[in-house]
């Protein structure tokens, strides 16, 4: 595999805007990789979604970008980490990464008393995917989780700070905090949260490390391209981003753009392909 | 990539004895994997000789894992991934993973004061590369690099604690710490470092997270796998474990034995062929 550059764009996976953070990382560190992002708008959120359907609608949209011949599949989704992942890199011809263990292995790193906490949708959550993958890093730790299932309607309404945000995370964070003092380390297991970052730290306070899963996935993408010799040839000025939904382009921008600022390409209106059946045995 | 399972063994290159560490977290962790170890004891240390001669010997060295056919290449010495790690990609037909970037990843992010101290040979230190690579990781960290000559010697003689390792342990650290009492997080840049960490924690105290580059490359070897659905078919008894030295199979025994007790498969002697130029541009 190494020896060579590899200029096949880097595919990034969300159900809809969230995924736009781990976006932002992977462009801010690796400037010239050429990148094409999905967001299943259609579909979204995942969050709620039973088990068996995420899967399914994370097949799809894995396979719509394969076709677009990307060199790396980033599901930059944590609902759809925690319920596809595996079954995405059994049919997958590429290497895929997911959001979880990166944001778990740096947890798992971050603690000192060995409580750490983490906050996330209810699916992912209910998969009990972070609680595996810390304790799978470092048996001793304990594992606090919280599903917060406001927090993606409020940062999609583009309430990312004030008084709003703040008291909607105080209502999650400190009951937290307080029933778990121990907690020393909160990981942000959704990844529209980094857009919280600023609140949150405020209230967690300086006791308490957050860490996140977009700058870490980022982290373990540019690992895995040196590993393999596989980074793009070209100058930051040459990369390609392509962004696509499945929803509608005029909200998707509106929305992405109140959290991302001008800096999105073009966004184009795709559609999934939905699978007769779900290939599974 | 992905897809299928790989039971070619992965290679881990040493100076040494010291990638042992590594080898013993990898069987730890993935008790699936054959391995193939090659300590390059005929030449070893490399710390103290010339970035060149460090080049010239890994290369030559992962050469020669490469032609035994492994899946992915460990370079399991802190020396030889400062120097070479760069050039062994550019050549190699598999992944390669050094153990520089892991550690660094999860000091970054153990720190809470934002400065880190490393321990490591006086190649490595030399190098910059540990610095480096923390400072990528999150710019705003400090990075205090202390070059511990003693410390291999005395570890490959076998004094792994007690009074002797740890009045040595202490004359490098005290004052280490005394100069920067805001470092909490001490990385051992050293793959020989993980066999003195008991009196190593005693030494710097709860209030220092340790960090062992031996662990977190275990960690990313794992990722990678996943990743690139590379993982062995087999179960925990198949494992074919091999290890080779290019110096006295006695004398590594010896040493080996005495750090990791009787888990070592029969070591083999290999010599390794020189290049005949260094073929760098």
């Amino acid at each position: 595999m190494p020896q060579h550059f590899d200029d096949r764009p880097i595919g990034v996976f969300d159900s809809g805007v969230g995924g736009l953070t781990v976006l932002a990382e992977l462009r801010r560190r690796l400037p010239a990789e050429p990148t094409l992002y999905l967001g299943d708008n259609a579909r979204a959120p995942y969050g709620p979604r039973p088990a068996d359907e995420v899967l399914r609608f994370t097949l799809e949209a894995a396979d719509l970008l394969l076709a677009q011949d990307v060199k790396l599949l980033v599901i930059a989704c944590n609902t759809a980490t925690a319920r596809a992942l595996d079954e995405v890199r059994r049919r997958s011809s590429v290497p895929v990464i997911g959001v979880i263990r990166p944001g778990a292995l740096a947890a798992a790193a971050a603690t000192r008393t060995r409580n750490v906490g983490v906050i996330a949708t209810a699916g992912t959550v209910e998969s009990g995917a972070y609680h595996e993958a810390i304790v799978e890093a470092d048996a001793a730790t304990q594992v606090a989780q919280l599903a917060c299932p406001e927090l993606v309607p409020m940062v999609e309404a583009g309430i990312l700070d004030g008084r709003r945000a703040e008291s909607v995370l105080r209502a999650y964070l400190e009951p937290m905090l307080a029933a778990d003092p121990d907690i020393d380390t909160l990981l942000l297991g959704c990844t529209h949260y980094p857009l919280l970052r600023a609140p949150i730290e405020r209230i967690v306070g300086d006791g308490v490390a957050v860490v996140d899963s977009a700058f870490t996935t980022a982290l373990a993408v540019e690992d895995l391209l040196d590993a393999l010799g596989a980074r793009a040839s070209g100058v930051e000025a040459d990369a390609m981003h392509r962004v696509a939904t499945t929803g509608d382009v005029a909200a998707f921008v509106s929305v992405a753009e109140r959290l991302f600022g001008e800096r999105l390409p073009a966004v184009e209106a795709v559609e999934i392909e939905p699978m007769p059946a779900l290939p599974l045995d």
